[in-house]
């Protein structure tokens, strides 16, 4: 393959479609929400707003939002045949494909029956998603069967409150909040594109956020900021950081939680989430890692002119909030089923099936021989 | 959005990468895998030599293929938590659910640690496919837990002996080996596509054929067959089958089962099904669903100059053999199975992530407004 050919694989740069749910690199800071700049989002509003928004397609009033947050609340119960499939997942199962088979499950035993159905069945797995993985992780690590249900008014809070099973703070409340609103949309990224090719046959719901799931999965997709974490963990101070970059830099070695396919100069989340993580270091009372992380910006910025991406300081803050690194990418499902349902919605809403061509460089015509001849 | 839009939609005709693996519409009657023609495969092989020939690149000669059916043979007994997972899927269920989340809890149970294992878990998932829908079929109906290893050698004949608990004959043999051969593998279709997007992000064999399930679940993509069965179980016979289809066509309904996105004049896979469904009309003693169907197939041509597609006959040769209709869609996973794998390690092997473009068609910039004011 020449590399002309390499550089436009990948679609990139090609139109498969349109969208009015997300603008990447376009305009304000470089991310919106159905026209809303990620930054005015983060500073103004929840989590379950921007779910709203990107789910129905305008901002609540404060009575749709009461009545949301209400909704939600009341779909965090599992059904005792999910959980008893949970229960039959090995604890060294990767998460992500825990949450692949807990929402294929769901689909067995609550089926989309109609399109009618399409924002019932989003609301449904926007409220179980971090009762699916919490309820796996705390009985394969911890061998309790917790109670799903809580009256957390928000979904970071309670997906916090399921793996520690005691109420967050305030604070941890607040970042998990942003973060969630951070991973909630990001256009035709490849798991996104996954769901809305399953979309595009007029699969049902399910099926579209399982293959998402199986896509970002991919360690090219989800899964830097785990990567992100393998890093930081180790390194002792800035010097450590410095020394330790520099080997991987002079080895070629791929360091995750930099750059980006569509953004050049900077990722608008990355501010938002470094902010979280100085406050929270600070709040921990060890900002080692926080530092460190400092540091590796600095470092990627000088060596490579590479910035840090959504993924990078997530890891340090998600880590002092005691999340196990495992859990991060299915944090990011939480928040990013609420950009794959409605791309989904989207697609079906002015559909036609996506089915690209190929080049064929295979074999010739050839005849197939008797066994005894080959 | 324009027509010229809406035509240029799906990526019809746009290359999304290349393929060794087959030829649609190109050369021979149609269809090649790996260069040799579908009827050439058809008439002299079986299916266990095109899933050899398809994933591992060449026909097996006769020592390898012993040793890859005795392999295969080997392969069909399902882990304890699988079956217990699939006892606990309602007998309501979709069964291309049930294939989704069986092929996902296989992906958690036997994970593939490393692209070395590619080769190892696509021939599990191609032994292990029968047992799976089988296994689940029978206990969810019958309330039998069937013993999943069979000691028949070739993979169509061990499905049929699995839904029937008995052998079946030379006949049915023969056709599910020929009717698992037609379905095996073609090209960049909706399904394909979602396992090679999956792949792109370099995730694991599972969530590539998971995501694939998923999609080709969709009614316009895998699910013709059944649809066909349905039109043609209340036709009466072939004056019915006119008066039928006149109405249809007059009020413009979707007749599923004819023409294709690619093939212009005919679909080189009917030829070789609709000659198995003459043979199994006779075999049967009643011929109506035979006969019928090819009323359907005249009217069709003479009205529309719509050609039968691959999906059309198989419904009358399925049903010949006792297979219920909703196990139609199944049977097309347990043999595409080896096309998907193979785009995956295709894919694996030249990548890049898959990460297309969107045309924004939303709402322009705006800023959030306090609740109160919403």
């Amino acid at each position: 393959m020449t590399d002309k050919k390499l550089s436009g694989a990948g679609l990139r740069g090609q139109s498969a479609g349109e969208t009015a749910l997300s603008t990447v690199g376009k305009s304000g800071s470089g991310l919106t929400y159905r026209g809303y700049d990620l930054k005015d989002l983060a500073d103004n509003v929840c989590f379950e707003e921007v779910a709203y928004l990107i789910l129905k397609g305008e901002l609540p009033n404060q009575q749709q939002l009461n009545e949301y947050v209400i909704k939600l609340k009341s779909l965090r119960g599992l059904p005792t045949a999910l959980k008893e499939v949970l229960e039959r997942i090995p604890a060294d199962t990767h998460p992500m494909d825990v949450m692949r088979t807990g929402c294929s499950m769901l689909g067995n035993l609550e089926p989309e029956h109609s399109f009618n159905e399409q924002n019932e069945a989003a609301d449904r797995l926007l409220a179980a998603f971090p009762s699916i993985i919490c309820y796996w992780y705390r009985f394969s690590h911890d061998g309790v069967r917790i109670e799903t249900e809580t009256d957390d008014e928000h979904i970071g809070a309670h997906f916090l409150h399921l793996l520690h099973s005691k109420k967050p703070s305030d604070l941890h409340a607040k970042v998990m909040d942003s973060s969630l609103i951070l991973y909630a949309e990001h256009e035709f990224n490849a798991s996104t594109f996954t769901g809305r090719v399953c979309a595009s046959t007029l699969s049902d719901m399910h099926s579209c956020v399982t293959g998402a799931i199986g896509s970002l999965r991919g360690p090219l997709h989800g899964g830097a900021n785990e990567a992100a974490m393998a890093l930081i963990e180790n390194l002792k101070d800035e010097q450590d950081a410095r020394d330790t970059l520099a080997g991987m830099l002079a080895r070629k070695d791929k360091i995750m939680g930099f750059g980006h396919a569509i953004y050049r100069e900077s990722d608008p989340r990355n501010a938002i989430i470094k902010s979280w993580s100085e406050q929270l270091a600070a709040d921990f009372g060890d900002d080692r890692l926080y530092r460190v992380s400092v540091a590796c910006e600095s470092i990627m910025w000088e060596q490579k002119k590479l910035f840090c991406n959504a993924d990078f300081f997530h890891a340090s803050a998600y880590h002092y909030m005691g999340i196990p690194t495992e859990l991060f990418t299915p944090i990011f499902v939480c928040s990013r089923l609420t950009g794959w349902a409605a791309h989904v919605m989207e697609q079906r809403s002015n559909n036609r099936i996506i089915r690209p061509s190929a080049d064929y460089v295979g074999e010739e015509p050839r005849r197939v021989k008797p066994i005894a001849e080959r």
